[in-house]
This record gives C-alpha cells, sequence and structure tokens, in this order.
C-alpha cells in the first residue's frame, strides 16, 4: 500500500479509545508529529473497557480511584494548558463510545481516519457532546462530508462488529493495559507522556539500518 | 531558616518512598534541577505502602497488575538510559525500608539528606542490595560518615516512629496515591514525569509576584 519500502520501519501504531481522555491528548498532538517525522500512523481503534474488565476492574480506574481521579482533571487542565488544546472535562466520564469506534476500525485507512478522531475526540472533551448516540454520529459524519447512512451500515454489519472484538482481543493479547498505548517496531509505550519517546525509537530504529 | 523572602514560593515538596521506582528516577534528577533554578527542596519521605493499603491495594500496583508491571520495568530502563541513570532490576520489588526511610525523615533538615536519599536509592535499584536491613543501613550511614548508632537510635525513637506515621497520614489527608509527588505552592504533581512541570510552576508563580 505503501510505495516507501522503509515504510514499516517508520510507523506508529496509535492504540486508542474514544472515552480516553489521555487519547485525546494523543489524538490531538500526533498527527503533527508524525507529519514532522515523516513516520505513517497505524489507527488501532480498541475497546478500553474490555481491557479494563479482564484486568479485573469494572470501570476507568480514574473513577474507581476517586484521589487519582480528582488528581486526573488536574493534571488533564495543565497538560491541556501546556500543548494549547481545548478542554471541557465531559459531564460523562468515561463515555462509551461503540458506533464512532466501529467507524473508527472502518476508516482506519481511509483519508478521513484522522479527521473522523479528532472530530468525535472533540465532540467528547470539549464540546461535552454524547458520542455514544447514533444522532452525534450522524451529524458528524455528515459534517465531514461522508455518506452517513452507508457509513453507518458498514461500521455496524457484522463483519465489522467481530473485527472490532477482535482488535480488542489482540490489544489484551500484546499487554495492553490502558491508552494511549503506541508500538514501534514491537516496542511498546503506554500513555501520552510517551508518544514523543514513540517517535524517537522511530528515529533510532532507522539509524540503525 | 532560609534568609531569602521569596524562599516558600521557591520550594518544592518531593514526597517519595524508597522502594518507589519512579522515586528513583526523581531522586537522581531534582537536586540538580532544583540548583539551576534556585528552588529548595522541602524532603517529605512517607510510606507508600500504608497508602496503598488506604486506596484497597495490598501490594503495589505494579506487582498487583502483571502487565502493567511487566511494561513498568521496560519503560524504567528505557527512562533510565534516557537521563542516564544506572539501574539493576531490583530481585525483590518493592522493598520496605522503614528504617532508612526514618532516617530520611530524621534527616530532612540536615545537609546530608540528599546523600542519603541517593545512597538508598542506588543500593535498592543500583546493587540490588536489601535496604530493609539494618546492616545496609548501618554500612551505608557509615560510608557518609554519620555517627552510625546515634542516627539509628533517634531514627528508631518513639518520637521519629510517630512522625513517619503522621507524615504518611497527612500524604493521604493531602490525596496523595503513589510516589513521587510533588507539591508546588499547594499545586499536587504526580510522577517523576510530571517534575519539570512542577518546576516551571515555581518559575509561573515567581513571574506573578
Amino acid at each position: 500500500m505503501n510505495e516507501n519500502p522503509n515504510s514499516t520501519a517508520r510507523a506508529i501504531e496509535f492504540w486508542f479509545d474514544f472515552g480516553s481522555n489521555y487519547s485525546y491528548l494523543s489524538m490531538m498532538r500526533i498527527e503533527a508529529l508524525a507529519a514532522a517525522r515523516n513516520v505513517t500512523i497505524v489507527w488501532r481503534p480498541f475497546l478500553l473497557g474490555p481491557v479494563f474488565r479482564q484486568l479485573g476492574f469494572d470501570n476507568s480506574p480514574f473513577v474507581l480511584q476517586k484521589e487519582k481521579g480528582a488528581y486526573v482533571w488536574k493534571d488533564m487542565e495543565r497538560q491541556c494548558r501546556k500543548y494549547g488544546i481545548a478542554l471541557t472535562r465531559p459531564s460523562t466520564f468515561p463515555r462509551a463510545a461503540v458506533l464512532a469506534m466501529r467507524v473508527a476500525l472502518l476508516g482506519a485507512n481511509e483519508p478521513w481516519i484522522g479527521a473522523w478522531c479528532r472530530k468525535i475526540m472533540q465532540l467528547n472533551f470539549v464540546d461535552d457532546r454524547d458520542i455514544g448516540s447514533i444522532d452525534v454520529v450522524r451529524a458528524a459524519l455528515d459534517s465531514l462530508g461522508l455518506p452517513v447512512q452507508s457509513v453507518i451500515d458498514a461500521a455496524q454489519s457484522d463483519a465489522n462488529k467481530l473485527r472490532l472484538r477482535e482488535q480488542t482481543e489482540l490489544a489484551i493479547s500484546k499487554g495492553i493495559f490502558g491508552a494511549p498505548t503506541f508500538f514501534v517496531a514491537g516496542e511498546m509505550f503506554w500513555g501520552n507522556d510517551r508518544l514523543e519517546d514513540a517517535f524517537d525509537y522511530c528515529d533510532a530504529i532507522a539509524a540503525r539500518h
């Protein structure tokens, strides 16, 4: 698909969930960083809920641990200020967004994937909209000029639903325990705080060849 | 104690436990950063074990969550390489070090506090020694030229033991849920990844006055 023979070495897998606040920080930063470093993004939407349940949590650790949860929103405010990213604390957290996630999986190799992901993240973390609602998903698709009904039909197909479950199973089998998580040439980096390190690792690998 | 009238605005509280691997990263970095920025370190040893128990964990989350635990040591290797800090994964983790922590509390305002803390951290995370052992503590005190028996007696006094319990209670009441944690003018920063941000906040506060 990519004509650059070194493309596999210059790729970053981005595992994310639209409900994850630290995934939001990476979502708003990763495309500019990837472009500046000539790295291809491999978009890997997965459902964090089943991963947490597998680990024995029945909700986000930021909800289950109230001290950490209180801190996280202070941290988010400061991080967003530092990066120049807008933030409204969502009135519901974490928000499930299975349909929007299915659309992301469907579009993972499409030219609109970045715009789609940023749009849904902004609806959740800036506009405080219910990204789990089909009406919000419809309006978001429409705003990007995408064919609303055909995208939704394809996203809700049995095959695509199955693929999202399988991608989530794959996340678990790879040892993913949170989001965002990045992989570069098999090396795992967890958290928005490690995004630059993951890109540095792309460069380090390229330098070896 | 400090002749600089702005000293309270130029202070960083460093809450740490000698068993905490990410506290180790901050321990090896904080003194140089504080010196470069003319910031006073307020040394705040506290026991992470009771904090975790208060949160419902009977061990470090890095032990209880094996996926996260496996990742953390990869992350530690990479972070130590990035910072140029030595690392040997301790054969026992996390190590309790109550006596060494009591010595740290006793010495929190003494000129040897930084050297003491670095020494114990290196014994744990580089030399893989049992920092919970009184013999290791004795040898460490001796290596710094400190009066071994009188320091140990003072550290083990009922008053000093009580102070460490109280400092740990204070950590819980301040909403601390992990280590390292930093406070600057009441603002909390969690994790070695936020150490630079905490120092930046010192500067931001100073600029306001």
